[in-house]
């Protein structure tokens, strides 16, 4: 068995990778239509599916960038992230508004490290 | 214990996070104000306190992400950035321009992995 | 030995760091002239050098961050890194546009964290 679990490979990328007791995980809007809320929320579901899925979970995450493409969106993101977390296992957080996003509609993508294993 | 140790948690992100012997950490400018030298300064001096609280050091550097709101800055964060980095000890580093930081004032954001212990 | 090995260590940046078993890497085109496509094969070609020097190789990606300063280059950069990336080793990805890179002639820039060893 290889050093390295994959899942959800394409040609262009995975849906997450296990290296070392670490998954790397990049989520984005299963729908670009909607609010930031709505977008952020059903993407952090999709995270939250992929996490349990590699081992992980939520509650252990490490590092999360977060991409906008309008901070004008921060305090509705921030609520759907802020009640998603569970309380007192908050990750590291960078959040930048970018220009945009590989798909136009998208108002938000996340890349995270989490810790595999309980 | 968890194998994995948070500092600075609150609601919404960490101050720093350690697992597997590397910390991420996620720093910004104490200060919205002042120039992008000044704000660098205080960022890096604060990154510093959290890398040797975290049982690291700006030695140890792995990966830095600078996020700067104005690639005007460029010239000045680099000069404050050199001279604060110990010689030889320089992590890989991307640096990009995106369209705004969290705080409208805020004119740099850094993210870093870096090594814990000696 | 230390337990984190540097390349191209300048006062600003180094080439690769590896620690634990990943190698970090940043990669930018080797020459600021010419349309997307071209910059980041050139890129790529690079950033595969590095890899296999720090004893990994492009098939051993874990994450990747691709900064774009124009999302309309996406499908020219896509179509080229789809070609490099090994089939079914693609690592994750997130893709994002920036207003800028440091040389205004970059229209791409990548960093990568990638598994050492076979």
């Amino acid at each position: 068995m290889s050093d390295i679990q994959r899942a959800g490979t394409t040609r262009r990328y995975s849906d997450f990778c296990i290296h070392n007791g670490v998954v790397h995980c990049v989520e984005v809007p299963p729908d670009a239509h909607g609010d930031a809320a709505t977008q952020t929320r059903a993407m952090l579901a999709s995270l939250e599916r992929l996490l349990v899925q590699a081992g992980s979970g939520k509650g252990r995450l490490l590092m999360a960038t977060l991409y906008l493409t309008d901070m004008g969106d921060y305090d509705a993101v921030n609520a759907v992230w802020d009640a998603w977390v569970p309380a007192g296992t908050a990750p590291c957080r960078a959040c930048v508004q970018v220009v945009r996003l590989a798909d136009p509609g998208w108002r938000v993508e996340v890349a995270v490290q989490a810790a595999v294993g309980a």
